[in-house]
């Protein structure tokens, strides 16, 4: 197995339309492929992605994996990024806060800074490091919680983060700006059967522990070992039964108070600094 | 000091219009009182909170402190009451789905369930107890991130969540929402001026800790004590410098991925299990 260090994986050469519905509540439509399972996503006609807010633009022009189709800057964010020393191949074009708000919802807040790129290929899960902590998200479908999980996974050196083709947001829009970022440092992969992609995990040696309310033991209790799958389910639903089935262990987050639950991208976080510090 | 176990705090008895904003965004407004620093709420003038969603509304109705002005249930919802044992003393007035959503945002998910009621009455700092652990907000104005700390805040059983009366969401709608029942379980205090407010809980024996991405020490490594009050600022701006120079300690979250910042309740929720785990 091949190992690959973070960025760069190579961008799609595919064409189409910019992957954003500008929905006014400032969501993002869901990928509604049918790709085969673990498959790279190269070539399935996808179009580009849109990024846009300060932190998730500068780390998207700074990825030299990262192919970009257009910039558009308000005169201060073109200023910053030549102070930053962001040097893009594509010129930005100069425009007012405006030209930017108009193509984003009400309450996206965008610092002056929209692109649109090439999605980054996607690796097989055969091409993961069989190292580290892997994220696998179980239809989760809120862009702002996988963005906000993403953005922790990068904070915890995650190897990888891995969602199901359907019923999972598109890394795009909302998801890209939730991210901060985390977008260019986490590699994505799409599976198209979750129950599958966990085997195919376990064939390469990773630990999987889902995660659930009525998990048998205490995440921070149970004996973890790298190359470990982190398996989150939707709030509400929680895991399916087939994902619970196929994990190795069920593990819950013992809570104190009198709520019982927390919001899925809090328990990611949570989950992510256990799991790295015991790992450690 | 007198000691206050969780609810209930005695409801506000001022009336006024429903404080929610239904806008777009699905975002509400901000208070805009002026109140001195301490005071309960009561008599401010501010209106009815609206709660929505499954778990906020059964845990409003549940809480015997929660004065109840209105329910729209769908006839599922009002069933659910029923075999759930959920007794409000006042009558839901069952309705179709729509009628709830043309309340609300087209995001929002309201699981047929609609309240308005009285804001719960705001103790003093005074009023907290000297144990435990309360979390203090410097300017967080997203109501879906309070919403998530709040949530986190009841699972890890903090005493108060304290916050200022400018620059903060109200306890409604989003907030409501995204705390899932915990508005109930968490004592809100407002203060006016957050220095002030963090002298009175030193005067009562509080360690005080600023969270910050540039802290003098790893919070994990800190020597902490009870009670404590953790202080969280908003993305981007941080801890305020006023905040920050009154605070006992400043200290980060060590994180060792390539992102070095997590979003705010993330952090919020990381920082209560560090401090929770190590103080018990």
């Amino acid at each position: 197995m091949r190992e690959r260090k973070g960025r760069p994986f190579p961008p799609r050469r595919d064409g189409g339309k910019p992957r954003f519905e500008s929905g006014k509540d400032g969501r993002t439509g869901f990928r509604k492929g049918n790709r085969d399972f673990g498959r790279p996503r190269r070539g399935d006609g996808d179009g580009p992605v849109v990024i846009y807010g300060w932190h998730a633009g500068k780390a998207a022009l700074g990825n030299p994996a990262r192919r970009i189709r257009r910039i558009l800057a308000t005169e201060n964010a073109a200023r910053r990024l030549t102070e930053e020393n962001v040097r893009a191949k594509v010129t930005p074009e100069v425009v007012r806060p405006e030209a930017i708000a108009r193509l984003l919802s009400a309450d996206a807040v965008h610092n002056g800074l929209w692109i649109e790129a090439e999605p980054l290929d996607a690796p097989d899960i055969e091409d993961l490091p069989s190292e580290g902590v892997v994220l696998v998200l179980d239809q989760i479908t809120d862009p702002h919680n996988v963005g906000a999980i993403l953005r922790s996974a990068a904070a915890f050196g995650v190897k990888a983060l891995i969602t199901t083709a359907r019923h999972s947001p598109e890394a795009t829009g909302v998801l890209a700006k939730s991210a901060s970022g985390a977008l260019e440092y986490v590699p994505m992969v799409t599976v198209q059967n979750l129950a599958r992609g966990l085997a195919a995990l376990k064939d390469h040696a990773f630990l999987t522990v889902g995660l659930d309310s009525e998990g048998e033991s205490d995440l921070a209790a149970l004996p973890l070992s790298a190359p470990l799958a982190l398996v989150l389910g939707a709030e509400g639903k929680g895991l399916r039964q087939l994902t619970r089935d196929t994990c190795d262990h069920v593990a819950r987050l013992d809570l104190p108070g009198e709520i019982k639950s927390l919001n899925v991208s809090n328990a990611a976080a949570l989950s992510l600094y256990i799991a790295t510090t015991r790992l450690r």
